[in-house]
């Protein structure tokens, strides 16, 4: 059972933006500012590592088609695109949430309290992870 | 004048996680959490529209591996990945935030106080505008 799953069946009714062979946008019931778009590919995956290729460049093709879209439509000060994976992906299907922002619009990021410098050791850790 | 092209073209010292001929990743100067890395197109675009479709692809597929990789290195709850544009692209030159995530991270995001439901006419206008 997954809500997303259900939308790109068509099992469940939304207000769709556009839709393809493997991909469906729609708008967020949520939004963060009018015009918030949802983009999923209709196969069901948690994390962008589990895309394939072929998936993951025509999810982000077309995120230049809705970004462009978002723009004529609104004329926004900006837009963000954003995608929470693992345990931060509250529906646990891979989705990219693209939205208008505007100068006021009260949307940004609470960091955490934490204060550091990143040391060269991270960096090298992760270059290591990578091999 | 580009703090992100002198970063590209080595002429300012970082932390550099990864690097090939399209693209560069490092770690963020002022981390949300450890790991966190921008990944950036080594040549100056602003917003997501403009990138070629082969650079917008391999950082999509490079996204994948660091992800991958904070995942090996940190074990987090999960990740976050994130692209402001327009005015909200604060060095103006377009960068992925990958950064892994905690369930206690004190990350979020503040939502404008508009509570209002998408209409239809929303979901139509955008994909008039994909024309």
């Amino acid at each position: 059972m997954c809500i997303f799953c259900d939308i790109a069946n068509r099992k469940m009714e939304t207000q769709i933006v556009y839709e393809d062979e493997l991909v469906m946008a729609f708008l967020d019931h949520e939004p963060i500012n009018e015009g918030h778009i949802l983009l999923i590919p209709k196969k069901h995956y948690l994390d962008v590592e589990e895309l394939p290729k072929e998936t993951l460049h025509h999810l982000m093709d077309i995120s230049q088609k809705l970004v462009t879209a978002i723009k004529k439509e609104y004329r926004p000060d900006g837009y963000s695109i954003m995608q929470n994976g693992g345990a931060f992906n509250d529906i646990g299907h891979y989705h990219l949430h693209i939205f208008p922002r505007y100068s006021n619009d009260g949307f940004g990021w609470n960091s955490s309290e934490k204060q550091f410098e990143h040391s060269q050791n991270a960096a090298d850790a992760i270059r290591d992870a990578m091999l």
